[in-house]
């Protein structure tokens, strides 16, 4: 059966069904996306098609994977479940056997297959187009279809991307990788897809370069908005299902001054339990950390025993700024982490504040603006916004940014 | 030697120490005091004296005890120390052995002294003044100084309370249990006392009834500001440090049109586990639940075996406004709660959600406004303000509401 056939079945995809339907499906992860930023721009009257959606019928709110990080929340995008299933809990874990810390963005980390690769599998027509390409790898797993970055759009090949001459069809240059049109570049993307290909499902995934500049309501907030807004528009206008939320919130950590406020938790254990006693990661740290430098709102710490666990818990209930510090097991119960890629205690930082390791380990040379970040608990809460009324979705059920996929395929077909 | 020469020595209480200086110390906890309160009635004008205060050198932020109810924090200011050193987790707790809920307003349930008694004790003139009598009998344990609530003010005798003719001092009459007057009495109780007795400390607390029904800005909020306004200006006339922080903050717990969100524990964990397994505690329970509906966002859940434990946070999960459900022991470590006093799971909701036990054991004839109350994480962060200069506080330590007497006497002189 071929792909303009996808009406046809249901796709089964770890534990959950997701019904095929007729009208192309968009799913939208902006990433570091703030309610406020949309309610802003709406209210400054830049954004009129978001402001329609926020007063829509599917104006919904859903909370995202704990840690606020993009990579497991867009991996639990694509997989429909949290890190205790597919395995991404960050960019970083902590391997205790080899004593070394481990980059997961190689594909093989990843547990669970992907709602993309399954629904390319039984014949649909299937793109995802990321900001940057480190995400793309590990989103593209044993995708058979279209699948590329903004950043390294040029390189896209049809035997490894599933397409290639990219900046013809999309009419842009490759982008810098810190910038707007990194993001702008992803949706400009799928409009031409789905004017050309028609993908059934299309997965779009920007980067929150310029959330964490610049606050909700600025003008180069508003503007990101407004860029947003007409592509929305248009994918709309094209007859797809439209189904937006984000990877994450983001707020201001810093104090009144500007400066950020950062809890400096390898020191301050290392001042505690000797050098080197505990060994904290930071799952947010990655190649890229110009406009956060590696500061969110969430950290692991690996200790020895279960007492320096307890001593730990214990010091940092007197730490301004720390939210939550609770051991491994309640810690991946109710985040649903992963335990072998978690450390003994997991730590979580009040809203305004971050959590680094030493000061002369994080680089904020690059920080132009006050720190904006994310991590926490005070970053869960996300958008969920669609274009078509949501039926038969329990009250009760707690929403997550990553049922998107089920909301469109099976409750936002009219 | 004498009460009033109240300068000499320190007092010890509960592994801190107080330095005992010469001006009066008058301690103001207002219950319910979100910090936008404070900013909207300064932002209105009506609220000069507080406006002052937000913008002064002494402008600070402190964190309340979870669960966020009002004895908690109240014992854990007048000990200095948190529940799991005083015992006092909120107005109820489930005895096992007995198979009884237990009401933990009798002294007897409190596991430290008070800093109130200890300074009496030593010498100093110590008065306290509540706005509700079930928290003047625990705050006021082995204290013998003043002692009494606005609510029984004309029942106070010099034998039980250390004063009498309470109503003509204040020129007030007794005032209605539910109403801003409840308040008011507290604090022209409060300036009275000074001006006639001078007590070397003071503490004031009032009741959240207004913050129960309306939300900062509103004319009744700001006219409950203006009124405060007034006393802390006499207060401060009258020479005496002024420190004022909260219990917890206060947050809409209701949808779009004004029906409160509550997640019914008891009903959920009936059908999930089998009527009566589980055992769901509302710690913010009391006699006194017109405005709440005894609804607030901290509840503790008695199950019969540590898989019971898991199996009702693995279901708690997928209920939406939950933010948190974690075992107790883990949540005793960082809350410092008293494990003896706490169930095995501990749920705490999301900023705009209560936890109930069954919809019909919940009176909400009462709710005469869309619901607000507290009790969660999103209900932490409370002010603290002081009308002195704030010296030597390790900026990296993290400030509580039970530290108020610590800054006033320790911190605060000049």
């Amino acid at each position: 059966m071929g792909a303009s056939n996808a009406s046809a079945g249901n796709i089964s995809v770890n534990g959950r069904t997701y019904q095929r339907g007729t009208a192309p499906v968009v799913a939208i992860c902006v990433d570091g996306c703030e309610i406020d930023y949309l309610e802003q721009a709406a209210a400054s009257g830049t954004a009129p098609f978001i402001s329609g959606l926020l007063q829509g019928p599917s104006s919904l709110r859903a909370e995202c994977v704990i840690p606020a990080f993009t990579n497991p929340n867009n991996i639990s995008i694509a997989t429909g479940r949290p890190p205790s299933v597919h395995g991404i809990c960050g960019n970083f874990f902590y391997d205790k056997e080899a004593g070394a810390e481990v980059m997961m963005n190689n594909p093989k980390y990843l547990r669970a297959g992907t709602i993309f690769a399954a629904f390319a599998d039984s014949g649909a027509k299937v793109a995802v187009v990321t900001a940057k390409d480190k995400l793309r790898r590990l989103l593209g797993k044993d995708l058979q279809g279209v699948c590329f970055s903004a950043e390294k759009a040029d390189e896209a090949r049809l035997a490894t991307h599933g397409i290639e001459n990219v900046l013809d069809l999309v009419g842009m240059p490759v982008p810098d990788v810190y910038g707007a049109e990194l993001s702008e570049f992803v949706f400009a993307a799928g409009v031409r897809l789905l004017e050309t290909q028609r993908p059934d499902l299309m997965y779009l995934s920007t980067t929150d370069y310029v959330q964490h500049k610049f606050a909700p309501g600025t003008a180069e907030a508003d503007a990101f908005c407004a860029m947003m807004d007409e592509y929305l528009r248009r994918l709309d206008a094209l007859g797809a299902v439209v189904a937006l939320t984000a990877d994450h919130g983001m707020n201001a950590k810093h104090d009144q001054h500007g400066a950020p406020n950062v809890i400096y938790l390898q020191t301050l254990l290392d001042d505690y339990l000797g050098k080197g006693t505990a060994r904290v990661i930071l799952p947010i740290t990655d190649p890229y950390v110009a406009h956060h430098g590696a500061l969110g709102s969430f950290a692991t710490v690996y200790l020895p025993s279960h007492e320096a666990a307890n001593r730990v818990i214990a010091r940092l209930v007197s730490v301004r700024g720390v939210q939550l510090a609770i051991g491994r097991d309640d810690a991946c119960k109710w985040f649903e982490l992963p335990p072998d890629r978690m450390g003994d205690v997991v730590v979580i930082s009040q809203k305004s504040y971050v959590l680094g390791t030493a000061r002369e380990r994080h680089d904020l040379s690059g920080l132009k603006q006050p720190l904006r970040s994310h991590g926490g608990l005070s970053e869960q809460i996300v958008p969920m916004l669609l274009n078509r009324p949501v039926r038969g979705v329990d009250p009760h059920r707690r929403l997550r940014n990553f049922d998107i996929l089920d909301l469109a395929f099976n409750h936002a077909r009219a």
